[in-house]
């Protein structure tokens, strides 16, 4: 079968690659479609992103659906033929923080397509793969294996939106209107926020974040000074949802933001960020970072297949693997696409 | 009656002021004793901190304890000699923010002895004072006026620790070890910490660290590595309070602060700090401003009086107020002092 | 004009009560609907419900909307002939819960038609009502006046969904599908739940949970077995709402709630409820009350401005103020009505 | 080797089980204490408690603590010759509540001594055991096997105040002077409630009480109305944990506890209990169970090696496990005894 290498910056590769054998307790999965990540971007355009490089060949990919080719022995649950969503999230279970609940924080964390471990681990943008029987969520014949794809994506925002609190009669800013940020409204429109505000540097995003709920969107870079009418009696926002990973998109934020505001940062940055820290105090702000996510994959797969959240605004092309480099372009052009969806079908 | 009055950096003065008229509901007290505090010092020397400046004279202070003089009329719970303990904490009671039980926020506060506001709110170092009723919380016998003027250091150390959740079972790092950095000790193991480790840049305030119950002390300018045996599987500490203000002193501590810990930031720094922004991501670190106290002030004095807490190892020493400039400066010697404590006895 | 005052149990009067002046700061208000409340119910069967007791002549009534007559002094954001939802909480904000954020546990509360202190606080079931400016919430051209007098119970599930914590991805029962547990359906369900079993004894009612997003329903009476399908490994749900105040609901659900469930009692009962104690604690339940609101029903406008909830399923009937007694009757006809609302206009 | 087996109430006898093979990972302890628990005592006296009956001949016990002989492969921790205290509790570690960090709610928990499955889990009443290295801590020297043994009700005690929540400046009720909840007013204090008062029905447990801690005790069955002086304003206490299993001590206490108190749940009672629901719901309780513990054994045993809480005034007497009839009678008697303590010494 072929999957999708990376070798280096701008170098990827379709190979041949194994099928590897299934064993218990495992699924032999054809995959159909994957969506192209901001990690996956970033190996691509950078070879990795912080501290983070790829040092050896690695199959991308993280965000997958398909159909169930092979049953190993002693799974009654699943049958051939049935379409299921992957989570790429791959805790060992065991290990201090995996016993308290944090399996985002495994010590042996194996999640696909990451190349923050030696060897790294390799990724799902491949014909097939073998997957434990509790990776497999199945999909409802409502939900496209290109929306199924999404259920990782839609995984982080929930995350971050559980790491949020309760947002029912709460005003939201989502700084960043990528993927991320545009699931981000998603979400939170689903835990009940009252009133969503969206900013961004472009246009084009914006509108994708009004197509999926959000009440208002400004673009701070044409507008610098229109965050100001929130600035009353020390703010009007109560959470922050920091999506872009920019440090004027954040310390920005800030005048418009309550005293005990929350701000869930899920953006990855550059590297540091220059903050008033004594803004930070004053106002007992609570900056909490959301990472990846686990158990809230189930989730996501529920409410696709149960139509209570649609994503669907959001797949901007789906394109063939094999034109992959084409795909990975359009995905790095905000003016274009939001997710941008490879199918693996020859 | 005198007061001590700052008009500009290093002039201050000890003035006469009249007395203020005492009416229903309130007391008139004859302050005893006041502890000066970083913000008196930041005025004294640089006549102010951050954007707040001294704009026009001030009477300084904000940590003092005295003698019911006079009690206004309505007020049967108190009775003329009684000592007292003093909040500065004066919020409005209608705004929002009160109304919500976040008065630290309050949109209307009158905190004594601050130029945040124009004009400035007058302080308390100064001979008498007139207070509301619910200002004043009687101090027991066993209590020195010293130790009551410490109310209210030790109630922004509760409060910091109110704002880090339970403490029970839990590994605390304490960064800074002024005044505020040894009350944090004190309140985190009355709180229950299992285990307190404090750093500083200088031994003499590590040494009454030692004294007020940490377990282990660590001066980070003698040896930068020492924390690292902290670092295995993710780090060892729960909670972080960083009392210097310090970036270095922050940033140096992620390392070993485990996934999830919340990093209570007390400390004002002189300006921005610059953060690792993906390790409180990857790590979803919750790092939280805690800012002044109100409701823990009562809470603090219940401390004292029941001997809960001892806060007499950070009295460094009780200078008459006409030595003001010698108490200043021996204040802000961290190799001789913790908390310096103003007599306002003639 | 004409207020309906209750007497004594089925004693229920349309009197001539004298229209108040509006003093600064209040709003003249022409009450145009007014929901029958469960407790309107229990004053007008039974003269009120536990201890609780008319001794003196009321007006009934916390459930209204109208339109705006005369505008005191002092008052810029309000205009005759807005249309707006009256919140009957009047707490004093002065007392320790008001200053604490707990206004539904103020010391002093006034809340409309309410025979809980002496002398009654009388109602809002009369033609002309003045009102604090804080308690009018201007409605939306799109919400109809009988949509806004249920603010106040939406409020009321608002509120209970907040005590529950976050509930995106949980499974959740309510038990009881009355209009507050249908409320619960569409509260629970703008917060995220992720699937909602609603149980009652009756069809009808639940034929409107499931209009208004149920996932599922279960007549208990007719079969008292249906939940057993959810007992596996400790139980299937993660939160309760209990809106029936009946003993058998909570306790029958105590098999299918898992460890760690919350339980939000919502029903007033007849008496005590007879509860296996060891149950809670071994699966360490938090059984926790929800009375009445505050803050949420400018959510709960909010809400119905926006068009982010329905709550029109729930209205069953409209009828004349002077055919009180009809409507009395239809609202407590389970098998024919959830909401009934009174017109006041002539 | 001996051990102490129930067979039916009143039949506890002294028998010689063999010494099991000690596994890789495993640690051979020869038991030199173990504490008498209420579970004991119900077993002894009754055969059992609510559902849950000796339906096989069982090793009783599960406080223990006593000194290493034989170190299984693969230990490097661990000598022999230490001491150590022994968690009773061995979750599975893979069910989804472990997963959740809810290992007191294991699907699969093998708890010493206890009857709740079939075949029963044999207890630590023996003068060998075989353990798995997590079961086993380390006490200082300065900790007496006894009060090692007590490393597992103190535990139980540490479980409940994590599940009440932060204590500093919080007003605490205990309800019931046994043995547990002494170490509440023990692990309380610890947490930093500021004001703590028992009430029993007996005197001689309040003086325990009041040896380790509480400021107050009341005989409530000498004064039935000495809580009323804690009625004004709604309640005086903050939080409550009701320790006797006696529907009174709970119900009596709500007249005293402010709206939204936490009432943490740990005494099991014999039955139901009659509960007031409407007082739950008006008053807004958060009624919690709380059940065993998990991880707060490593912090029970932490606390006692550094002296951070003293259990020593708790343990009323030391005797032979030969004289098991005599420690139980004595245990059982509340005029004598809280803590009864076996010695596994020949």
């Amino acid at each position: 079968m072929k999957a999708l290498v990376i070798h280096a910056p701008g170098d990827l590769r379709v190979e041949d690659v194994p099928t590897p054998e299934t064993e218990p307790n495992q699924l032999l999965v054809r995959v159909r479609c994957g969506g192209i990540c901001g990690s996956d971007l970033h190996y691509y355009q950078h070879g990795g992103f912080g501290t983070v490089r790829i040092q050896q060949p690695m199959i991308l990919g993280h965000e997958v659906a398909g159909v169930i080719e092979a049953v190993g022995s002693g799974l009654s649950n699943f049958t051939a033929g049935q379409r299921v969503a992957i989570t790429p999230s791959r805790p060992c279970g065991r290990c201090q923080y995996c016993q308290q609940g944090l399996q985002n924080h495994c010590l042996d964390m194996r999640y696909y397509g990451s190349a923050m471990r030696m060897p790294h681990v390799q990724g799902a943008f491949r014909q097939e793969i073998v997957v434990e029987a509790e990776q497999a969520h199945l999909l409802a014949d409502s939900v496209s294996d290109a929306e199924g794809a999404l259920a990782e994506p839609l995984s982080v925002a929930l995350h971050a939106v559980r790491r949020a609190g309760p947002l029912v009669g709460k005003n939201v800013l989502v700084t960043g209107s990528g993927p991320i940020g545009a699931l981000l409204v998603i979400a939170a429109r689903h835990a009940g926020a009252t009133h969503i505000v969206v900013t961004d540097v472009a246009d084009a995003p914006l509108r994708s974040a009004l197509k999926v709920g959000a009440d208002e969107t400004i673009n701070v870079a044409a507008d610098p000074q229109a965050l100001a009418r929130f600035e009353a009696d020390k703010g009007f926002f109560d959470v922050l949802f920091e999506a872009s990973g920019n440090e004027r998109a954040l310390t920005g934020a800030f005048a418009v933001l309550r005293p005990r505001s929350v701000i869930v940062q899920v953006g990855l940055g550059g590297g540091n960020m220059n903050l008033p820290i004594n803004t930070i105090v004053a106002k007992e702000f609570d900056l909490r970072g959301a990472f990846r996510f686990h158990e809230e994959f189930a989730t996501a797969v529920a409410l696709l297949n149960k139509g209570l959240v649609d994503v669907k605004p959001l797949i901007s092309a789906t394109l063939p693997y094999r034109d992959a480099g084409r795909a990975f372009a359009l995905a790095a052009d905000r003016s274009q696409a939001m997710k941008v969806v490879l199918s693996f079908d020859e």
